[in-house]
């Protein structure tokens, strides 16, 4: 849509009925909402000010960005949003060429935006192209965003930078940061001082007035601005996010300002929708709802894999005081929030710096406390060297509890757990486990908690697969449970969400093979693998899991050590390519992973 | 070693008896050098005013604290320093009680400290313990060191943190953090422009008196304290750091304040030795060398991989401006700083910063440009998420040049490069290739610059092992070369140095196998591997990487694909440990991967 000679009030009628648009979809589709509502007029003033078919638009996490969407010729299409085979609810170069990056994950945008400038520098496009990066103040607190900032202000490439400051992240924000964004220049209090300041020097010569002036311009330092301002970025703010007018003329004046420049914006978060806004976490993603009422539509009724963890999570945490726990900025989301409220002391939300999570909680099993990192799977990558350097190496009792394993859903290829047992693996010194159901998750995690090495349990988005089955006996390292005997040459073995998705696929057998809950794929269970070896040559693997580096291909490196020649492993675990988005049943449909399409490619003699 | 009682002469003679140890020992040893030439001073009057036994003494790599090693009992053992068996370069619990943490990357200690000092404050003892972390300015670069001042500030746990300043890391510091270190309050301006605003205000009444005093205590927040005390971290400093009284005197009162300090220490690196006294890159890791003249023992002819990867790239980046590249802080180690002499506005130094390398990187990418991202392989595991995220989500042209890729000798555990093809090979849009030898490298190079998606490069440290083997072909995607045709059930597959090692290996046989050299461990060479399995019914893999989801790994998962059951497959990659430090060949021999010791385990029928 071309805005450039929209008048204000026009561009203020757009606003609303982009905020309706984004209701109306997303009341039915699910999605982000909050922030997208509350970033509406800063989208619409980048439309005005900015071009993104040349300058680079960068979105951090970029589910602020629905605005943009349909600002880029997507107003229709956004019917789809989130859906299999639709509009993303992220930035998409596949989707459209005014999407310049994909994000899904936080704090990478001022790099890419360094990287950006970079190259306009290099194509000596500086006169034409100038970078646009969004940024929330929670992700403000990841340190990537610091190692951008460090060289950007070293450097000093022409950048406008719009820090969205709606005073939250997904949860409340955690860190010094957030802390000194919402202080002293923002108050009244500053306004006041100023004026007293001011009449009270005019009692004296000019040379008071000097040093007046120098005291304020000293004084102003102490502000949101200041560290920016040291690091070398110039700062302007914090303006009101909600006022077209002012973000159009500070936004073009930082354009033509020929250095990089943060623009403090202060917003406020569901901005337009009165049942949300300003509220915290509950608004943030959310599922389908009434748009009346602000009341969710009915969901599963099935307990959900978070929700057992952090029932057992309880359970063990008031018997043993050493257990201890850490949360990078998703307390709901990991079910840490009814921790962190019982045991404000014992379990912490360090904000979005997986890497100072993860190192942290290092630190605290070194003197003897058990704890419970609790990361999604995709996001334990941005801990990965901690994970090795500082848990494996040292050989510490760090329980890595990964919710979000496997296919994830409407969030899509940015956030699939699919990687986690291939990158997880390979360190020495290091166990890795998964429950299948509500039993055996309680009691996996009463197993960690008393572990005294490294461990990490890996469990699903929303609720177990569903299958009838013995019941889970206790955990004892290395230890498989074989769950189906039958005299057959076929043996499925399951692992996590993938024990349910093998006996879904036995019932819709007619010959059925025998079912092996492998529980852990390291240490594997070589008695009992031994003992399947004879009796089944043909082994099937069930898990959520990527297929390079996964658990077939820890079976098959089993059986090369074992030297164990004559058992062919098959496995169903997800091939090559990032996954897309969707509902994780047509994903999975689309992926030839249903019960029925699986038990179709099984070969039955 | 008690040093608490010792006197000012004592400490002071202690601090010359250390410096002469640690020359000794290095000179013969080789092993880092100025900077922990320069900390002797903070860590002596550590020891003074703290205990180690109960006071977590955490330092920031680590490779500063040899001091720190000569006071806690192993000052004979010292002579041992990096040899096989002998003691770390770095700090390590299994060598002394006294050493808190495992260290080796760099800009852990801060998140370690805030670890440690909550157990301290869930243990009760905040009365008999503080921690008390060394890092240096280098290390204050890493978005690590940033999320765990951002948690640290807020909850201001007791902490002492010493920021050694040496104005460099390992090469000249790079970034707006380390010119804001050294700015306004150390230069002998700030203290002439104090004492004339003094002067200047006494010509006026108390209200000018006031508002000079307000002034002066903005001014001082334009120091290198600001950032700090913005974060809510105390600031004290900066104070010269080789005096002795000035260091003790302020960690006493440091540790009293019951809440995080951080002390800013100026020290010169190399201090003592006057020969490497404030030098940069150079004395930061040395060879033995004689001490008299400072010039390095005569060494290995054999140009080292680091030393072809430079020229290759010096011959592209000539021919192609597209060609542009990064290195986190290690211009020298990794060969980049005379590309970055020769193309200043291509090539960049963006401190340790791998996250941001990595990003900044895919956004070249995007625009254009072919980023060789040179990184060693141990520290790519500190941007894996981005390596993901950023660059193989978007099947960016990226070149990841892993320097350092199998056992690195001295440096040890912390360093080894023994996973990355396990972590990458999952990556979907990744490929992964290796070099044998000088030409297949200098092709690789070429390949590489033209290729379209993603890929990396590992090679080692040293000199690539010598081989005389048939020259190598032009690099072609997904395409081995097949060196020795024998007839022979045994076929040895060789990947990257593992060629060298596997070629060796059949020189120590009697009966020869054939020989394959891999060069792409995905894609795999489908056409050539089924040619192979024909032929040769046992494979011996020769690779420097981890077994688990290693090269080996990668052929069985493709014989199960292809159905081929008939072929083993063993492997001679690292087992799943992690690989103590020492001589590079004393260290294959303890792990039985010398080409004799190899030879020996082929079964020949």
């Amino acid at each position: 849509m071309d805005i450039k000679n929209f008048s204000f009030s026009e561009l203020e009628s757009l606003c609303q009925k982009i905020r309706d648009r984004i209701l109306e979809v997303v009341s039915t589709n699910g999605g982000h909402l909050s922030s997208t509502l509350g970033a509406t007029e800063i989208i619409v003033a980048m439309h005005k000010v900015f071009d993104p078919a040349k300058d680079p638009f960068i979105f951090d996490v970029s589910h602020q960005s629905y605005a943009h969407k349909l600002l880029t010729e997507r107003w229709e299409d956004f019917s789809t949003l989130r859906q299999f085979g639709g509009l993303s609810g992220y930035t998409k170069p596949s989707e459209s060429p005014m999407d310049y990056f994909v994000a899904g994950h936080s704090s990478t945008s001022i790099s890419l935006g360094v990287g950006a400038a970079k190259a306009i520098a290099l194509k000596k496009e500086q006169s034409s192209r100038i970078p646009v990066v969004v940024i929330g103040d929670g992700a403000m607190s990841a340190g990537m965003a610091y190692e951008a900032l460090n060289e950007l202000g070293d450097r000093k490439y022409p950048m406008v930078i719009i820090l969205n400051d709606n005073e939250m992240s997904i949860a409340k924000p955690i860190g010094a940061i957030s802390r000194m964004l919402s202080s002293a220049m923002a108050s009244p209090f500053y306004q006041r001082f100023k004026k007293k300041t001011e009449q009270f020097v005019d009692n004296f010569g000019d040379g008071a007035h000097y040093l007046a002036k120098r005291f304020e311009e000293s004084f102003k330092l102490i502000t949101p601005g200041i560290m920016f301002e040291e690091m070398g970025i110039e700062y302007i703010g914090p303006i009101d996010g909600h006022d077209l007018k002012s973000l159009i003329e500070t936004f073009q004046i930082a354009k033509t300002m020929g250095k990089p420049v943060l623009v403090h914006v202060q917003t406020i978060k569901g901005k337009g929708y009165e049942i949300a806004e300003g509220k915290h976490e509950k608004w943030h993603g959310v599922s389908p709802f009434d748009l009346k009422s602000g009341t969710a539509n009915a969901k599963s009724s099935a307990k959900s894999a978070t929700q057992i963890y952090t029932d057992a999570l309880m359970h063990y945490a008031a018997r043993n005081d050493k257990i201890v726990g850490v949360t990078a900025a998703m307390p709901s989301g990991t079910g840490l929030s009814e921790l962190m409220e019982m045991y404000p002391e014992r379990f912490w939300d360090v904000a979005i710096a997986e890497q100072h999570a993860v190192t942290s909680m290092a630190a605290l099993a070194k003197e003897g406390f058990k704890p419970f990192c609790t990361i999604y799977s995709t996001f334990l990558q941005r801990g990965y060297d901690q994970v090795i350097h500082d848990v494996c190496l040292m050989d510490l009792p760090v329980v890595f509890a990964m919710d979000r394993a496997g296919i994830v859903g409407e969030d899509g290829e940015t956030h699939q757990g699919a990687f986690d047992i291939s990158f997880l693996r390979l360190i020495p010194n290091m166990t890795l486990c998964a429950p299948r159901d509500e039993k055996s998750f309680h009691q996996i995690v009463g197993y960690a908690a008393a572990y005294e090495h490294p461990c990490a349990i890996r469990y699903p988005r929303g609720a177990f697969l569903n299958a009838d089955l013995p019941e889970s006996i206790p955990f004892e390292t290395g230890k498989s449970q074989l769950l189906i005997a039958n005299e057959s040459d076929i043996l499925f073995i399951g692992y996590g969400n993938g024990v349910g998705r093998a006996a879904q696929t036995i019932e819709c057998m007619e010959k059925k093979p025998s079912l092996l809950d492998l529980r852990f794929v390291k240490p594997l269970d070589s008695d009992m693998l031994r003992s399947m070896a004879q009796k089944h040559k043909r082994w099937y693997v069930f898990s959520d899991s990527s297929r390079m580096g996964g658990v077939g291909s820890a079976l098959m490196e089993w059986q090369a050590q074992e030297r164990i020649y004559d058992v062919n492993v098959i496995t169903f675990e997800y091939e090559d390519k990032f996954i897309k988005h969707g509902n994780t049943k047509l994903v999975e449909e689309s992926l030839g992973l249903l019960p029925a399409q699986l038990a179709a490619k099984v070969i039955v003699e």
